[in-house]
């Protein structure tokens, strides 16, 4: 089924006023949640909204956030976001990062008390239209990777999300997990009742687990070993210990608990002009990324893909055409619909 | 052979001086490279001795560079090292930085026309002892890795490297490429015979070369496929682009070129004292590491480790009981030290 983005918007604008939100808050949810389905998050958009209802209706979530700087320096702020939605509040980080870096070259916000807000690029890409770069990094919502050589699980996916504009080319978007493989993409391949590929969960004695029927026993591999582990545990150290955020033992899942819990995300603008002339910068970065992506591919693979042009693609066709949703989403998102007393997307 | 820190640092010192470089220079390279083989870096410290007075003796670096500040803002700087030694002009780019996050929180100092500077932990460790964070980008000085899907080799091995300081326990330190392997480990296998794990190098077709004998046909894989290879080209545009400093194409490989190799660096530091007390952040942050460290390790595997933690042990083993360094590397520093007419270590 292909929905109209601006459906889409009207529908998670509606559900969040059913819910109890500020009009202004529903609205500005509507639009960042279906830029996340537009780019081609379909695990991270509208996906998410029986989650996010549910955790409003547990009162895990706070309707009427007093979303505030706590702490403030000419270049750096501590967000509070009092518990409420993450993309309200990682949002708001992300004004005040660019703000400063508008004054000050750089601008780093720390926050705290926040909630999970949808995929990074949504805000690393704000600071394009800035002239800007952009990096972000969250602890991630819950904990089902060790760190390396062990079998406690006492990190997330913890993502990170950068981007730099380019001039006439598209902008270069990277948005990663530290994992191998999420748990959505896990749980997509559950589903389906498909075998896990080697190198994405093992059991508790680091064999792999392929079965996936056997996924909840299973913990997440981080990239390159050590590398992608201690990849996780800095960025729960920046954007989560940095900032009395949740991290380790800390984080609470939020798929299962009414607690808050205490996300906590990094985000970092940095202004183009103070490092070059604008313009030359963003010409060198389509260079640089013109040469990749024209660069001699594998025999008979995929390609060589410059992270962030998939995104791009996806916007501008759906944009155009609709946001395709999976027949099991929209009964979800009917059934959401009918307990809100709204019109389903 | 154990060679005494202080023999070490004198050596380096002494050929520095022999090679043209000012006292002053030549005596912050004999701690700085003397620092890397204590804290257990034995492929980037002094065993690139010959490597860097090989360049230095091409005229491919300049013994007296006017390193200095091109472009600042009050919270970020554009440092061009002028082709001079690395290790000068990162430690100058991080005091940079430095003195601007002691006054706004954060400083981000990009550099361009810089030279290999060693192991990235060097100078991400520099602020811990300010109560600081320190983040360290640099592009890589050869070009070994092609982007995800391609065989041409337009990346590095790119590292990033991060440090935060606990309170009572070691502080975080992090220093890794983004490509599974360096080159360095491969050449190590190379030179003793034995075979390459799988997953470390790949043919031009994509497959799997384990016989070390081929790797020069090898290109490295990056960590989590698109993953690392988009960590190392978000490095690449940090450190290198933004900066007007080498990226892609335009790396210049320092074994093989007399070339100045442009290479391109980016520091940040982050005021602890901008986001919360420092002590309770410190404490937290010992915390976390103290949860990481002591969970359950997988059965049989070599136990958890955070980053840093072996770096720590090492330097205290070597300060008290010297460097150890192998039988062909005090060969290869004798023929240095003979050709520069000064003592061996």
């Amino acid at each position: 089924m292909l929905v109209a983005a601006s459906d889409l918007e009207r529908f998670i604008r509606q559900a969040f006023e059913a819910l109890g939100l500020p009009g202004a808050d529903a609205e500005r949810l509507g639009v960042l949640i279906t830029r996340a389905d537009l780019y081609g998050a379909d695990t991270h958009g509208v996906f998410r909204m029986p989650q996010y209802a549910s955790r409003l209706r547990r009162g895990a979530v706070n309707r009427q956030p007093n979303i505030r700087v706590i702490k403030e320096t000419v270049g750096t702020a501590v967000v509070d976001g009092d518990n409420g939605m993450g993309h309200l509040v990682v949002e708001r980080a992300t004004e005040i990062a660019i703000d400063k870096a508008e004054r000050t070259g750089i601008g780093w916000v720390g926050v705290r008390e926040s909630n999970h807000a949808g995929p990074g690029f949504l805000y690393a890409r704000m600071p394009l239209a800035r002239d800007m770069i952009g990096i972000y990094m969250a602890v991630g919502s819950s904990n089902h990777m060790p760190p390396w050589g062990g079998v406690e699980s006492l990190l997330g996916t913890n993502p990170i999300a950068v981007a730099v504009p380019g001039l006439e080319g598209p902008p270069f978007v990277l948005d990663m997990a530290t994992s191998v493989s999420s748990f959505g993409r896990i749980r997509v391949k559950q589903q389906r009742g498909e075998p896990l590929p080697e190198g994405w969960l093992v059991d508790r004695e680091g064999k792999p687990i392929t079965d996936s029927k056997r996924a909840d026993e299973g913990l997440l591999v981080p990239i390159g070993g050590p590398k992608g582990s201690g990849l996780a545990l800095m960025i729960a150290l920046l954007a989560g210990t940095l900032n009395t955020a949740a991290a380790g033992r800390e984080v609470v899942d939020f798929n299962k608990s009414s607690e808050p819990t205490n996300t906590g995300h990094a985000f970092a603008a940095l202004k183009i002009a103070a490092f070059d002339d604008v313009l030359a910068v963003k010409r060198r970065v389509d260079a640089l990324l013109r040469d990749i992506a024209a660069s001699e591919p594998v025999p008979g693979g995929d390609g060589v893909r410059v992270p962030g042009a998939r995104g791009e693609a996806l916007y501008r066709e759906r944009v155009a055409g609709g946001i395709p949703l999976h027949p099991k989403l929209v009964d979800s998102l009917r059934t959401l619909a009918s307990e809100l007393k709204i019109a389903a997307p």
